[in-house]
């Protein structure tokens, strides 16, 4: 293998020769794909365009100039030219080994030649190639330009140091290798997913669920879990303090029951152990509480996120929070008695561990976040809320100034105070400062305008009368409050002194 | 059942015990917990604490008051005076049922008892019950207190208006409930889980892979996927633009592989019919492009969340930018033949759909985000990169002012223009306009004093003199610029007019 691979020729365009292209023409890798087929170059296409919007979205990290892709139905010619082929014909084993013997004949001495397989043997593949010994299995995942896993083997008369190289080549695209040490039909991963695969198929044969009841079985519960945290470190969890021995304990027994027509293996002693030491090495010295809150993080972070997608797991906590909206819809949290002769302190959060930067520090749009959440607090708190915006009226910001005074590290406490400083029947002007919750430190301040609008018509029109009068009354008592020492001034730097 | 559960209780205080109680409690029903060991309750109070904290960050929406929670080692006393029971003890016909019917014995007759177990049959578990008709499986998925999927089914002496009632208050406690409609041991997600989980075993027994390289052949690859996508619609796409169809046929054949312990079903014509439909009544009309698309903005906001904790693909992605950043440290955008007669234009992006908010504009956090992205690109231009950075410099943002002027739906490209506004060897003073890249819109500004500072005395310091002398260049032609309309000014509600 040359040390950098520039050109890379992918065999085959289906969905995952496609993907092989997406993912290396982002990097900046050129790439040959052949196909018997002319049509494949369509669907390739699509593909590697719809891969582009998604790679991009996904790291603004600095890259390098996109590689150029080109297209022929002629193998020799694309893999004559490559520093690396990439094979991704169907699953049948003479074919594949036919396939691999040909390409071989028209590259160089030192280019790998990979296949995706999905679980054939590389032992059975490479036998009729031409220097055998570069020839690997480089099995990856669709979405291939997306999802990270390779998995990486060797046949019998494959040399190591192509396995090590093809491992280095995977990593510098972005890829996740991992290196199979024992040669096994469907690898390893495919062995889990074909397990769970053919499961399933005897539920559908069998009636006892429908595909789509099959995949809530998992999206709902489990596949959340496996987006982070595999079947064997989660079930150390599942034991409880005592992790993956408790665990085993308690559902040992269960592995004798026909919970699926897969037999488990006999819980030996020494599979015990193995289970228990493998888990351990895992948790890497964490305890089964530190465990617990990273996953708990995780599954916060990715159901937010399905949220943003309305899709799965997502769509249950979207409607579940609509139900709560909708049992507090038409409540202000304003009270007569309460003490207006300070600043308003109507909101309080942390810093949320994916609200910082490289640096350890909340980012500065994350301060915006909480300035709009507390003046969402405030909109409660005098009654617009979702029975007053159903009814098409609202507050836009049209205008704010931050002042950022101090840093503050993941999982600080912060609560604000809301200072009104201004308002007439269209316009509210406010001013909130966060503090670090802990030591009462001022970390930021927000001063915002906000302009009350008519959402249907899109335009300024005055509030109605409720909301006026308890915002006049905080308004009357803040007035007496002293001025904010940093409202808005304009921004300048200063003239040089002489 | 009561029309509204006040009271619970849950027996036994294990791992799903305890996240049957945080979950409740969050929701503001009262909890009364009992297990045979009194020492149950420390474990449980933790369990509680920690899934308190996780629940806060899940959701802002408006709930109720806490619940509040009790424990006792006394049976008839926890069950007697609660709505609806949940019964956590371990995976053991005989004390199943032998629990569930002392508990039949305290309770009233519609209160609902529902067990926990992962795959034993209710028929069997139920049969000792006073009024066995009300005896329901409600499985739910450890941290019980995230996870919405719980499992419901009857056995054959149970009423289905129980299972619909027992649904009813899941969904309302902010779960996705699953009715089971064929009582099967290890109902459907366990059986798709077991079937997993015992290939995992036969692998450690066989010495095929450690317990570590089983989880990591799940959690970069097919695990991202089942957070929000099953087996059988991810097969689906898997087959290209034909689906389901065409996956049957190209994969069909290595079901007779031995790729798993599991033997397949035999692949009938029924069987791919019911496989074929069931995925495109899953579908719900989307193409495969539209589900692609879906699946890969999932991916890439799930891979971004784990981005943020440093762990599983998030890892990944984070080590591959650090390579990406590192291979570009050192450089200046910056070229002495640049036109600095207009403002610079170095940033572009789109409305990312989880920008967006209730009413499907970008929030206005984003803004700021937008504007940070493209003072970024700025510092990039001029030379202050990563190795900058690294070697203590830096320039921290101090005061920021927004006008928003045009609201933007997601998907909508965006372009920056950046002008500015001052400089000094320490200060730093600039305009960014967002605009929609589609038709020239003017969206919002975003005004910035931006300071250098050293940041490991974390004080402010003067920049770097070829920092200086590119910046100083282009202030010098930006000088001549017309100052901006929306530049800053004092923030106040005018006097009314008389």
């Amino acid at each position: 293998m040359n040390s950098e691979i520039k050109i890379i020729a992918i065999v085959g365009a289906g969905v995952i020769g496609a993907g092989w292209a997406a993912r290396c023409l982002h990097r900046g890798i050129d790439v040959i794909v052949t196909d018997l087929s002319a049509d494949a170059e369509r669907g390739l296409r699509e593909v590697v365009a719809n891969a582009e919007g998604a790679l991009n979205s996904l790291s603004l990290a600095p890259r390098r100039k996109k590689g150029t892709l080109t297209f022929t139905t002629n193998l020799a010619e694309a893999v004559s030219q490559a520093d690396f082929v990439q094979e991704n014909a169907p699953e049948r084993e003479d074919l594949k080994r036919n396939l691999l013997a040909e390409i071989s004949k028209h590259v160089g001495p030192e280019v790998i030649i990979a296949s995706s397989s999905s679980g054939l043997l590389p032992s059975r593949i490479q036998v009729d190639c031409v220097r055998p010994e570069r020839v690997i299995i480089g099995h990856p995942f669709n979405p291939v330009y997306l999802l990270p896993l390779v998995e990486v083997l060797g046949g019998e008369l494959t040399d190591g140091k192509y396995v090590d190289q093809a491992i280095e080549f995977y990593t510098s695209i972005g890829m996740q290798a991992l290196k199979v040490r024992k040669e096994v039909e469907g690898y390893i991963s495919d062995r889990l997913q074909e397990a769970l695969w053919r499961e399933a198929l005897h539920m559908v044969a069998d009636g006892v669920a429908t595909t789509d009841e099959i995949d809530q079985a998992v999206i709902y519960g489990p596949g959340l879990r496996w987006a982070f945290m595999g079947t064997c470190l989660t079930f150390h969890l599942a034991g409880g303090e005592q992790g993956m021995r408790h665990m085993l304990e308690q559902f040992g027994p269960a592995l004798q029951l026909p919970w699926t027509k897969l037999k488990a293996p006999e819980l030996t002693d020494q599979l015990i152990d193995r289970m228990v030491e493998g888990t351990q090495e895992q948790a890497k010295g964490y305890s089964i509480r530190d465990l617990e809150k990273l996953r708990d993080n995780c599954l916060v972070s990715i159901m937010q996120s399905l949220r943003s997608f309305d899709y799965a797991s997502g769509s249950t906590l979207k409607r579940d929070e609509e139900r709560q909206y909708a049992d507090t819809s038409g409540s202000t949290d304003w009270s007569a008695s309460d003490d207006l002769s300070k600043p308003l302190e109507l909101h309080t959060d942390k810093v949320h561990p994916e609200w910082v930067d490289y640096n350890g520090h909340m980012t500065e749009s994350r301060y915006l976040q909480v300035f709009g959440d507390a003046s969402d607090a405030l909109y409660q708190y005098v009654g617009v809320n979702a029975e007053y915006h159903a009814n098409g009226n609202s507050y836009y910001t049209v205008e704010t100034h931050i002042n950022n005074i101090m840093e503050v590290a993941a999982h600080a406490p912060l609560k604000v105070s809301t200072q009104l400083l201004g308002l007439d029947n269209k316009r509210l002007h406010f001013i909130h400062n966060i503090y670090n919750a802990k030591d009462d430190t001022l970390l930021a301040t927000g001063e915002q305008m906000v302009l009350h609008v008519d959402t249907n018509a899109a335009k300024a029109c005055p509030a109605k009368p409720e909301i006026l009068e308890i915002l006049q009354k905080i308004m009357d008592a803040h007035a007496h409050l002293p001025a904010p020492e940093r409202r808005s001034r304009e921004m300048a730097v200063p003239a040089p002194r002489n």
